[in-house]
């Protein structure tokens, strides 16, 4: 699952001052308070999960796009048109972090009086690790889901070209004394950042994770950079089509479905070239409207007990998982100890702070244990 | 994708006179016409797109099921609660097929004014195709999403034993002059029966498909029928816990959700052990609800314009195909010649008509030509 190791020689940094000093910078960059607390209420959210790639790290490229006037820190969505249970929302180019917390918003409150209800983004930006959307449903007790397209990093089966993004699904529940239930997917078989982590490594990369340029399965990381990555199933032997067809769903769901930027149209999420267009799905459903009160998540609970209690594969590197139980784990360690972030992450964030004035919080060198676990010290 | 070739030695019946039959002998098992042309209709559908596994063909696991008293063929599902948008419907243990068809059309029909609906079932049997339901929406010019949980013969990523079912994920949508999108996919790597043709033509299996009983990865279509099904994805290192997250978020939306049976207690969907009581989850979006008419289905044909173009990797077995395009082709053959079913298919079929005392339909044999392709004559 896509939790990264501690950094090794990095620093921690604890949540809140991170949350506080990111909005403070996202202000600066022309964001309204609540619209900047959004953004970094979900950065640090990401941060906090392990999934380093869709947080503060980040923020140079959201400056970038800021700063070039590609994308407008202070637009709020619009609502276009809908009916009881469906609505359209034009971001209006804005954060897609902001746009989607309203969106999501939007849809539980409408799933509470209709017991579902969908709310479609178009003219959105990136926003973050798909899960905070789903997770932000489930918090309230209700199923959420959140989908997005992106740009075209994947290739259909037996295509040798990027046509689709790596669309990922994500889905949340409550789950009883298991919290929640998350999935939070990539629709590729990994995603890209998985293959320059293989690249810093010097790993060879598995059948199924990416074709080279020539459409060739890519047993290099070089190769796999230069072509695209695979849907999840990998060859169409081992049934690769059935993850082209959940990015093309996605995509459906997304681009299609509300009129933004689709597939191949997409241009690159942090490129400055025009902006994103992307589309964005949401999704309410409260179990309470069919169920007794808390009925759902006392039955997902005793599914759990039973898939976390199985007898394992041999070699099994641990017990068996229930979706978004690593991702948990370290957001109570983090929230406890600090967020831990790599040398050159730091070194990104100080930049920042320095450029737009605004200090960087305190942060501690980590100590590696034998354990392996990262554990910080002044 | 899941479209078996055409049987060799096999005989072809028309699908007119193999829908008045099939719905004539599920009459004799006690079903009013109604419930008995909804059986057919969706058997038909199956037997033409080619899912020969999802026809006419389970016919005598029904009869099964109904002799014993397992299953009660008149049984009319009855709306218990919900809201405008999400509705769970009891099955009262009748045929899937007729209370998916009746929850499909709620959907659709609250949804025409909602903008999106869902109908949850529950004390519900086999279904059939998942694709047919969402293809019901689709007709009509929305989204249609079907789900269903089933026996366990998955294992989750770590586990050795299955835990989960094959739990299929269908959607379809209009596409234009494509006619529809239908995704209509397992969450397993591969379906049980392909391990079963495996078996009969002497082939070894790819790493991900099937685990053995120790848990090991299965190279013998022997260890994998003695052990479980991967999830898509198949092992840990190439993203198997994703297929097994998908596998359990359809279980959570069924199952969980409806209050039916779930994961490993679930009993064999045709066992006379005990009724299967499934949950099944039916959604339809209305894309007119938030764009012009028609625009939706335009853009989705414009993706699979640029999608089935695409340049194709080394030594393709044919060009870029969008999810439902094989089974659509089969469909339109078989509606004009006839719908091929092998000599055991046939020999069942007989053997029930006799028994019921209801004639089976004119057959043709097929004639083997030189493209591979059969066609039939008398």
């Amino acid at each position: 699952m896509p939790v990264y190791d501690d950094p090794v020689g990095g620093r921690t940094v604890q949540a809140e001052a991170l949350l506080v000093w990111t909005s403070t910078l996202v202000q600066r960059l022309g964001a309204p308070d609540d619209i900047a607390d959004d953004v970094a209420e979900i950065l640090i959210a990401s941060d906090l999960r392990g999934i380093a790639s869709h947080g503060t790290a980040r923020l140079p490229q959201y400056v970038k796009l800021a700063e070039a006037g590609v994308m407008n820190p202070a637009a709020r969505p619009r609502l276009e048109r809908g009916k009881s249970s469906l609505s359209l929302f034009d971001a209006q180019n804005g954060f897609g972090h902001h746009a989607g917390r309203v969106a999501i918003d939007h849809a539980i409150q409408l799933a509470t009086e209709a017991g579902t209800a969908i709310s479609i983004v178009r003219n959105s930006n990136h926003y973050g690790i798909a899960g905070w959307y789903a997770m932000r449903a489930a918090e309230k007790g209700m199923i959420g889901i959140s989908l997005t397209n992106t740009s075209p990093l994947v290739a259909p089966t037996r295509a040798r070209v990027s046509l689709l993004g790596t669309n990922p699904i994500a889905v949340a529940a409550p789950a009883g004394k298991y919290g929640m239930v998350v999935l939070d997917m990539a629709t590729s078989t990994i995603p890209r950042g998985r293959i320059e982590v293989a690249a810093r490594r010097g790993e060879t990369l598995p059948v199924g994770w990416a074709i080279g340029p020539d459409g060739s399965s890519a047993t290099t990381p070089a190769e796999a950079l230069a072509g695209s990555l695979q849907p999840l199933g990998g060859e169409e032997s081992t049934a690769g089509y059935k993850g082209y067809g959940l990015s093309l769903i996605v995509e459906m769901l997304t681009g299609i479905l509300s009129g933004a930027a689709f597939g191949p149209n997409i241009i690159g999420l942090f490129s400055t070239a025009g902006k994103s267009d992307l589309g964005q799905f949401y999704m309410a459903i409260d179990p309470d409207a069919i169920n007794d009160s808390g009925a759902f998540a006392a039955r997902l609970e005793t599914l759990i007990d039973q898939l976390t209690r199985a007898p394992l594969i041999p070699n099994a590197p641990g017990p068996v998982l229930y979706p978004g139980q690593p991702e948990a784990e370290r957001a109570g360690r983090q929230k406890r100890d600090g967020i831990a972030i790599d040398p050159e992450h730091h070194t990104t964030l100080v930049a920042l702070a320095d450029k737009y004035g605004v200090p960087f919080p305190e942060t501690r060198a980590i100590e590696t244990t034998a354990s392996g676990h990262g554990s910080a010290r002044a």
